[in-house]
């Protein structure tokens, strides 16, 4: 056979094809993404998961006129390669090459930007209304997977939806595994519903069921649904006023393009349930999707391998370590993660502590309160939660805890760049958005060994305290075994010098130190946002005719503002050198290139430095404008 | 009858009661909450609407060893009049009196302190994890209304806590009716099953369809569990892994108390339904118990009568007309509402455009997320939110929002102090945490006349854009008829004045002219905190010798700060007093005693100043140190 995908550029032409063709059209999409993925690294377990439905949906509706939203969005490779950026799939999360999430400057097939769950159905709904209010004819559709269904957002837009007359399919994109297995009391539901025989045998006493019903006219409907709830998880999306189809098995073009056909007809609120496998069609990828939900370069013959040198130790090994050590000293230390076990370094803890281990789900707004429950009892949580997924549980961090000063330790990662997740993902306005809440503090480790420490400083207070720690390994600064802890509040000289002081907050300390022997510029590892060691501040800018302040977070409202605003109460004037994350967005890529980009590498602090504060350019300075220096971050 | 009321000084003597007598204190404490809240003003319908409730739960329970946590915990009048508070109800939501909500630093019997709805669950859920876990024999219970479980962030709890093993009993308190009468499918689905004759019908034939199913038994469990959800809204929540219990009669002592009793001793999580009546025992408020949902003083007898001169117009309607002549104007115009119609000044809106009006529940991640999805199709979508609300959509806002670029236009009601509220409604923290995201752009109006242009403003931008101002009135500025809008991101001068420059940043305007009067300082009227208006900064700090901001919101990242990073961008070094909110939480009084008490009000602007820039106060100068003046603000 030829192959097809070549000759399909967008999807009018898969509209074009038959069921045969289909099917061999998923086949070569299977086969692209692995191959694309395998060279590039990205998500591959739930790409090879959507390729049927990803095929089908072209094939039915009338992309991009009807609109398909993807939650969260890192199952979207098929949607990409089918949609005219088969060729830029080698581009994937780097530099000026394609997103590894949907993006509407990316393309019009793109219609909503996702990457955090649980988004979709109230985009999808957002677009249904309008058409109906504009009058164009066109279908929104929602793809959400099963573990975004436990997120709150996802219900209040059921619930929205349900009653709303308007075009819109919602399909429940079951595979029975978000990144980590999936918890809480839906999934068991949906689990124990879906499970092979029962199903079918429950099936047919539904029927009977009704056949024996009492022929009440007011009741038949409602007893149907019920029927019917009995043996599929109808009743849950009905009650919210979808009509509940389903479930049918995803990977099955002859049930998907039919079914899909006819929902297309109905009216309302539909609700599809389809079933799917993660990694479905790479055995390796089948047999343990969690290790292939993001790998590396990989060869797919092969599949992953580990390294031949042990790769330097995250910040996430060190709060994961920190962690089990702590609670093997306090048995009042509590470990909570909103579905992110692997992510933020706790299988381990789940395994030796699995009493005070507790995945919540998608739900982060409810993890940090719950968390809150257990403070007022004595208990001392930990919330384990990378910085942007924080944003989502805002308001329980300012009402449950801050104000009511409850001693919740939040261990930030992936706080600043992220790279190949992008914008998106980047934790960069936790800085920002923590330092102004009353009775919080913030912590930010230069590296593992403090990491460590100022994990121990935070859990050891009687307030709430953030730590924030970037993604991946910062300096290499081995940990020590203890669980000593840092001063609270309090910063450190690490290099004297003359006229200029570095203020650095957090991993870009070391940079710092590289640009300060250019410069004999005297550099402090400032370790606290808030409360801020100000003694160290005015010492400081007492002895210095110039401060420059640096952070991985955003400029604007950040640790630089913070020391503004500090040395502006003590009537203190320098000027100050803002360095940090510029008032934009910042694309996926490599990160050390993407600091390097934005002038945060050594060089570009020296650059900076010498530009605003008139510092000459010594002949043979060891940093060259615009040369970057390897293994610096 | 010898009243039982003033006997009862904390539960324990409440425990003695038999029956009968607990009607009469009921009945006592109905009295109670009606001439209280009468002269004090303050939160009624919900009070009346749990008397029973709370009667029943203290005589059941062992408060405070078991942990009662009321959801938004307006509805605890009751329970602070019957735990030890009945004599400083006068002092009630006052200046060093007691909080209108419940507060862990006022009683222990304040087990968790609540405002925001639908975090009761979570809490609940922490507290008796952590018995289980220490050991302690204990029970927790949640209290939350019918509005409150249509958020998100109780269905992350109710998914999360099914599945535990531990003492915890959910109260969903359906009085039909949160703030404004409730929307969405959940509430047309408890509504539709709680009607009078159908429930009856239907419970027979529940009966007989059990009766009547094959004896298979695998199947007889679950098929009972539906069976029931056929007649009541049991399944929903059996789903979640409850044991459901109700609907029960929510002012009947005689129902309540042995199925609190019975409930007491059943295994796992128990969820109990209760119907109530809001304004209960009370006719006006049961007859209108959204007027009466938190009155201001009145008389009993005669109930709430028109003021003989008509109030000062509020910020609250200068947006509600504002929306209604621009949706005229512009019908791509969709106004979106968390369940806020009356506080935010939609009722006519949504009189006038039905088919453009969208109350989502409180659901403010959805409706966020829906505004984005409107967006996408080219609708101007406008959501009326109140600036701590917003909290709870502070990702949606950054990521569908902002990081896509829409043009949803943020109205936020309640920024600044709030009053009689206290700390959890101040909307301190949107300068600080909507600054610091890229593409959205932020507007302080400093009166009603600029209110309405500065919507203007930011309806006609195309990205996203933030509207704050404060609740009920301002200066009195008359708006104009017309929709003219202000420039983007400029300022004006409004004072000449000579070395002092006072930059106010909203309704602080006013008494910083005042303050001004006496300093002979020049005050501008920035209008925009982002973009600031950086040219009128720097011809001001070019031409001053001290800069003063002013605004009502934390100083820490605040308008402030925004000031102080762009003169150091430019390379300028003027002394910023920075004069706003201080790093602490506000408690709960008269708005302008508690502006005065932070030095924000005139006389508190011209001390601060002369203070730090030693300006000597002059003989007879009009506003001597410490005196407010009245009308100010």
């Amino acid at each position: 056979m030829a192959p097809l995908l070549p000759t399909i550029h967008d999807p009018s032409a898969l509209r074009q094809l038959d069921r045969t063709q289909l099917k061999q059209l998923a086949d070569e999409v299977r086969s692209c993404v692995l191959d694309n993925v395998s060279r590039t690294g990205g998500h591959l377990s739930s790409n090879l998961g959507t390729v049927e439905l990803t095929v089908a949906l072209h094939h039915v509706f009338n992309t991009p006129h009807d609109r398909l939203v993807w939650d969260v969005g890192h199952q979207t490779y098929p949607h990409k390669i089918l949609t005219g950026r088969r060729e830029r799939m080698p581009s994937l999360r780097q530099i000026g090459g394609i997103s590894g999430f949907p993006q509407r400057t990316e393309s019009e097939y793109d219609t909503f930007g996702t990457a955090h769950s649980s988004t979709s159905i109230s985009a999808a709904l957002g677009m249904a209304l309008a058409a109906r209010l504009k009058g164009e004819d066109r279908h929104a559709v929602a793809i959400i997977g099963d573990g975004a269904m436990t997120a709150g957002m996802a219900f209040e837009a059921l619930n929205n939806a349900g009653v709303q007359d308007c075009k819109l399919l919602v399909i429940l994109n079951d595979n029975d595994m978000s990144i980590s297995p999936p918890v809480g009391a839906l999934n068991r539901y949906l689990a124990q519903l879906m499970s092979g025989n029962f199903y079918a045998a429950a099936k047919n006493v539904g029927k009977t069921v009704l056949r024996k019903a009492p022929p009440l006219f007011e009741l038949a409907k409602r007893l149907e649904q019920h029927a019917k709830g009995m043996v599929v998880p109808a009743t849950l999306f009905e009650q919210f006023g979808f009509n509940y189809v389903g479930p049918i098995d995803g990977h099955d073009l002859d049930s998907l393009v039919p079914t899909l056909e006819n929902l297309k007809h109905l009216h309302g609120p539909q609700f599809l349930h389809v079933v799917t496998k993660k990694g479905q069609g790479y055995k390796l990828a089948e047999a343990d999707p969690v290790a292939y939900h993001g790998p590396s370069k990989f060869d797919p013959a092969i599949g992953l391998v580990k390294p031949a040198t042990a790769p330097k130790q995250t910040f996430t090994q060190v709060f994961g370590h920190w962690l089990c050590d702590m609670a093997a000293q306090d048995s009042r230390l509590i470990g909570i993660t909103p579905a992110m076990r692997e992510g933020s370094g706790l299988v381990e803890f789940e395994q030796r502590f699995p009493e005070r281990y507790h995945d919540v789900g998608i739900a982060e707004q409810h993890a940090v309160t719950f968390a809150a429950g257990l403070a007022c009892e004595g208990l001392k949580p930990v919330v384990a939660i990378y910085s942007t997924f924080l944003q989502r549980a805002y308001d329980q961090m300012i009402h449950d805890v801050a104000i009511q000063k409850l001693p919740v330790v939040f261990a930030l990662d992936r706080a600043g760049l992220v790279g190949a997740d992008g914008a998106t993902h980047a934790g960069a306005y936790d800085i920002a958005f923590i330092r102004c809440i009353p009775n919080m503090s913030l912590a930010c480790p230069a590296d593992e060994a403090e990491c460590r420490q100022l994990l121990s400083s935070a859990f050891a207070q009687d307030h709430p305290c953030a730590v924030r720690y970037p993604r991946g390994a910062g300096a290499g600064v081995p940990t020590k075994p203890g669980l000593e802890a840092l001063p609270f509040g309090k910063g450190e000289l690490r290099r004297q010098g003359r006229r200029i002081a570095i203020l650095a907050f957090g991993t870009l300390l070391y940079p710092a130190l590289t640009a300060a022997e250019a410069l004999d510029a005297t550099v402090l590892n400032m370790r606290w946002v808030k409360p801020l060691d100000v003694d160290l501040l005015l010492q400081t800018a007492a002895t210095h005719d110039c401060i420059v302040t640096l952070e991985e977070g955003s400029i604007m409202g950040g640790a630089g503002s913070a020391v503004a605003e500090a040395l502006q109460a003590a009537g203190v004037q320098r000027p100050v050198l803002q360095l940090g994350l510029p008032d934009r967005f910042i694309e996926h890529g490599d990160p050390a290139k993407l600091l390097a980009g934005i002038g945060l590498d050594a060089a570009g602090i020296e650059r900076s430095i010498r530009e605003r504060f008139g510092v000459a350019e010594a002949a043979n300075t060891r940093l060259s404008a615009g040369k970057t220096r390897p293994g610096v971050m």
